[in-house]
């Protein structure tokens, strides 16, 4: 990680913390501790600084922190996407929170198999896990809003047009599609749909709901793959 | 697989292929096949069109191929890129045949462990293999082009300058950087560098060698991050 992520509950007085478990672990492993050494801080959802380590052992870790820094601005983004397979969660809501995406939407769509709702990975717990761990990589502290939806038709015609008023509002869709639009820092909504893609009568509605289809080239890129290069060509 | 990627070896006459092993797997789990249905194919480096299932059984499957059409053209793109820790690059091998980069150079650097050059996923037939995962994924035929080397200062002396000249040559730095240019779609040589980054030295040599260092952000990427973001970026 190139930030250690603390959280309200690590604090043992106003400017020190105490940490076991994962981060304990890593920064053992990666970080070579001494007394006395800085590591880059960050609290969750608030400022980035620097960690004085004041007191380890194999059990735990003590730092007097000083935040001082703002993270990097989060990306204007949200970003709703048909729930990929679990194998790929965990990737994806890492670089979700390291690409700085504000708010994911996973939701439901024809080729997305029923079984992928029982998903382990979809446990809030699992979820801010993978998020904190994009945070470290992406040395940002600002937690992505997940919401999980798992039907698509009353999402789409009763909420999305509300979502998309007024924004840059574009779904990945290769066939009669535009070309995708140059790089702009405005307020967008982007749709990417499951393996196989949207059905006809799914994009028909991400239109009625305001959506513009754009394609990326004849090329067939995988989720994973998708994600920073469409955030690459639109910020 | 969006496509099925034959190769000369295959050919059992002028137009016909006999599969077997992963593809066969593949095709009899994920495509349903019945004698009569065409599925999407390319050629090894070759053309892309359809194949009509003549006969097919649990060990093996006869297509009648007929080749029309180019793939989508490849990237005028010259990856240069620190050789990632081994569990990456699968998916970097994949990753840089979907988004159909035409040439990957791995580079040692000083961050490298001397321990990854030991990976047996450098072996040829491993990285073809992943290659071809890669082209399947992203509906193409051209193979990229992949070279190891393992010392860094003879390549960047003697080599660099020569494949970066007259080309937009791009390292991707944090420190007194340029912003990423815009995209343009012209010949391009991009360095990449390990996790931690290339070194001052490093970063002198490949500016003497006719590379400009460009940042990303103030959020540090994964490789496997980095790479489609700036291939989406710059083209």
């Amino acid at each position: 990680m190139n930030l250690i992520l603390v959280t309200s509950s690590d604090f043992t007085s106003e400017q020190a913390v105490r940490l076991r478990g994962r981060r304990l672990e890593h920064i053992l492993q990666f970080h070579r501790p001494e007394v006395g050494k800085t590591l880059k801080v960050g609290l969750l959802d608030g400022l980035i600084g620097v960690g004085k380590i004041t007191l380890f052992d194999q059990s735990s870790l003590e730092m007097d922190i000083r935040l001082t820094d703002n993270p990097p601005p989060q990306l204007p983004v949200t970003l709703v996407m048909a729930l990929p397979r679990p194998k790929m969660l965990k990737r994806i809501f890492q670089t979700v929170a390291t690409l700085g995406i504000k708010e994911l939407i996973l939701i439901n769509a024809y080729k997305v198999e029923k079984s992928y709702w029982q998903s382990p990975w979809l446990q809030q717990d699992k979820i801010t896990e993978h998020l904190m761990l994009g945070l470290e990589q992406g040395v940002a502290t600002q937690l992505p809003d997940v919401k999980l939806v798992k039907r698509f038709k009353p999402f789409v015609e009763d909420e999305l047009p509300a979502i998309c008023q007024g924004k840059r509002c574009l779904v990945a869709h290769p066939y009669d599609a535009q070309p995708c639009p140059d790089a702009e820092s405005t307020e967008s909504v982007i749709a990417i749909g499951p393996e196989g893609g949207f059905i006809e009568y799914e994009i028909n509605k991400l239109q009625e709901a305001g959506m513009e289809a754009i394609e990326l080239g004849q090329r067939i890129l995988r989720v994973e793959t998708a994600l920073p290069y469409l955030i690459g060509k639109l910020f």
